[in-house]
């Protein structure tokens, strides 16, 4: 039988074996006296079953407040548990009530975190995942072997349509990959949605007609469901070829059904992110997280950026970017990808595996990037397959937005060529000048 | 203009103005350096502003790891911070992308919850709200001047429709106001969603036809977007009442595309509210959460109980239930209820007030009640406007379902008339059952 286990990182001033037994018993019968139908069969068939226990280390206070009992000693351990796909179905949400509903309420736990999940090949061939993934933004870009350089219109609210779309001219003239709205910008009085792309989309045209530069604009389609819909389809109807959505505030439904749609591929924005994430023993980590979205359809994910403005350490971002170019079924070829592709991939500098979709997700690289913290992210993640999105690092260079991105072509190039920050501004003076002008400024 | 407020507890190593400075920033601007279009005018006109700050104590650790600087003193504060309307218009997402976005990830804090919003009266023009709310939940019921007595189909998973719909035989006939699916079955194999309703509804309906009750059954609709719609017309064609949403596993555009739809009372279940909740100095409280369900037009929903079995203190219930009970747009009759009919309301005892919707919802009391929770929960709401759900304390009651719901009812009348537990225990006999068989079983 097809089964799903999660990974919980957990708290508890129980003997770690009742706790992880009461998490499994809430998940899949849950009450708090037995009831009449409980039998032995129904509860072989449904129930959660706990797979492992790793302890870790004890503490003396607990990290989340009304366990019980709130004294003594507290017991931090690694555990899996595992659920029969048919408990769930291929309903998503459903799963995510699985694994993530009223557990987090349990006075047993004095801390859990979704660390991870483990999918069954049965849900591969269920869910279609992301339409386009790295391989298709690629190919609408026409970018390769290198990362997108991205940005953000900025100040993210109060342009107009016009204002933008000379932005977006700017921009398209320094040579930039793909643009964004900012997740503020929705469909505002001053900038409606249908207005900005009108506005925006012949800029990008006659771009790509005088230079056969396809630039990639993220319209950032986050409303209510008819709303999205209608949006999406004036993005088709003009000619984009991406569309933006913020993730938490829409949530998983909404998003699958935009997702599900396939004309445009789906950037996935995470704000929101740190609420579900900051805390160390409660919420949810990335590897899990990005996991949902990429079974619902989500092309681009955001995963902050090392040296970032944020809270986020660099460990944590690494992880990340890795989650991301994972197979999210490592093992099977359901998906019609080999494994042996996204090995390649994983190399950093073959482009992406030619089968559009295959549940790749392009992670988006960003949070106060400015191009110097490229060769820590290529030491570290050794992948070019990111779109890394710069928004003062472009827009505030001192020779202007078009000396910006060459800026960041260039620390790209470095980065795979192995130098150091130190290095690089040795080498290249535009990229000194980087140095003089950001570094440090990141807050 | 007209301005949507928020209120944040905050907690944070630098100046508290320059934080709260950074937090309207960043959710209204938003980029490390200044850039070009940025200018006085546009800031005037969109820029978030910190309209309040109350300083509260000062600790020598930080709540939450990754703030910039992390020793030193962390001050702890509550501010208001305001919007335009029209920085996110009349979009949800976009609203929660801006009062609880990229903030949570800001270094400036080392603890950020927001704690309540406040809604300008545009809002009440341009939502409808809960179509049904308290007064629909009672009219679709026919129960008035007391709490609806509900309960949980249980085991929560491995019914079959057939199994499901005798136990339902066995709760009407044991005189039942409600009944809900578990939050974790949804559409399985062994219990496919129009499956369930073909076997529960002709159950539903044959009692109404011999006793005039009404049942109303939540039919738990979470799903894909398709599936809902699908599933939601079968529970309308079937002459169904009600539909339940895992509110945070559906997510809110999901959510809002559903109640749209107005033909059935959309029962609100919060699973994975402890992720959003359960650090004091992370997440959002329920008075802020429950305004958005309610704009977006769910017409019940969960509010945990008093003395449950989960992790939630009973003041935090209490003021759940009270935020409630509480206008959503207390300066305005655009809603189409005067406020007189809401402070009536508040009395407990009169029932809600005659205008279907006007932005009410019923607070669903559960987890762990057995009804001797009734007296304390009366004593500290002065309401009788709740959906009292007990799972174990219905179906395991030593005489069985029907003096379960009896009891319930026995001790919602001792609780209105001012008993204590013991008083009502010693007036009733079947009252002291119930507090032999449940009392000190919850946990």
């Amino acid at each position: 039988m097809d089964r799903i286990s999660a990974t919980y990182l957990i708290e508890t001033p129980l003997p770690v074996e009742m706790a992880a037994a009461s998490l499994a018993g809430e998940q899949s019968s849950g009450t708090f006296v037995p009831v009449p139908g409980e039998t032995e069969e129904l509860k072989q068939r449904f129930a959660a079953r706990v797979e492992k226990i790793t302890p870790r280390e004890t503490v003396n206070s607990p990290a989340l407040p009304g366990c019980r009992p709130s004294d003594g000693k507290f017991q931090r351990a690694e555990i899996v548990v595992s659920w029969p796909v048919e408990n769930m179905s291929y309903n998503l949400p459903a799963l995510v009530s699985t694994i993530q509903g009223n557990l987090y309420e349990l006075s047993q736990f004095s801390g859990l975190k979704l660390m991870d999940l483990e999918l069954p090949p049965a849900l591969a061939r269920h869910f279609r995942g992301p339409k386009f993934g790295v391989a298709g933004t690629r190919q609408f870009t026409g970018v390769q072997n290198r990362p997108l350089i991205g940005t953000i219109i900025k100040p993210s609210l109060g342009l107009t349509p016009q204002q933008t779309a000379t932005l977006v001219q700017t921009l398209a003239d320094a040579g930039i990959d793909f643009i964004k709205d900012d997740e503020l910008m929705a469909d505002p009085p001053h900038s409606p949605f249908d207005e900005r792309v009108d506005a925006v989309m012949p800029v990008l045209h006659a771009h790509a007609d005088r230079t056969g530069k396809k630039i990639m604009y993220a319209f950032n389609l986050s409303d209510e469901l008819d709303a999205m819909l209608r949006h999406y389809d004036k993005v088709v109807r003009s000619g984009g070829t991406c569309a933006m959505i913020s993730l938490n505030s829409v949530g998983l439904a909404g998003v699958k059904k935009i997702c599900d749609v396939g004309a445009l591929a789906i950037h996935g924005h995470r704000n929101g992110w740190g609420l579900l994430n900051r805390h160390p023993f409660l919420g949810i980590e990335f590897p899990a997280y990005q996991k949902l979205w990429r079974l619902a359809g989500v092309d681009q994910i955001h995963v902050n950026g090392l040296g970032n403005k944020f809270w986020e350490g660099d460990d944590s971002v690494v992880r990340s970017i890795e989650s991301c170019l994972k197979p999210l079924f490592p093992d099977t070829v359901a998906a019609g990808v080999s494994r042996l592709n996204l090995r390649e991939n994983r190399s950093g500098l073959t482009s992406a595996p030619a089968t559009i979709g295959d549940f790749s997700v392009l992670p988006v690289v960003s949070s106060g990037q400015w191009g110097g913290q490229a060769p820590e992210t290529f030491r570290r993640t050794q992948t070019v397959d990111l779109l890394y999105l710069a928004g003062g690092g472009i827009m505030a260079h001192p020779d202007g937005p078009a000396a910006g991105v060459h800026a960041l072509r260039k620390w790209w190039e470095a980065a795979v060529d192995g130098l150091t920050v130190e290095q690089a501004a040795a080498k290249y003076p535009e990229l000194r000048m980087s140095v003089e002008t950001f570094a440090g400024k990141v807050r």
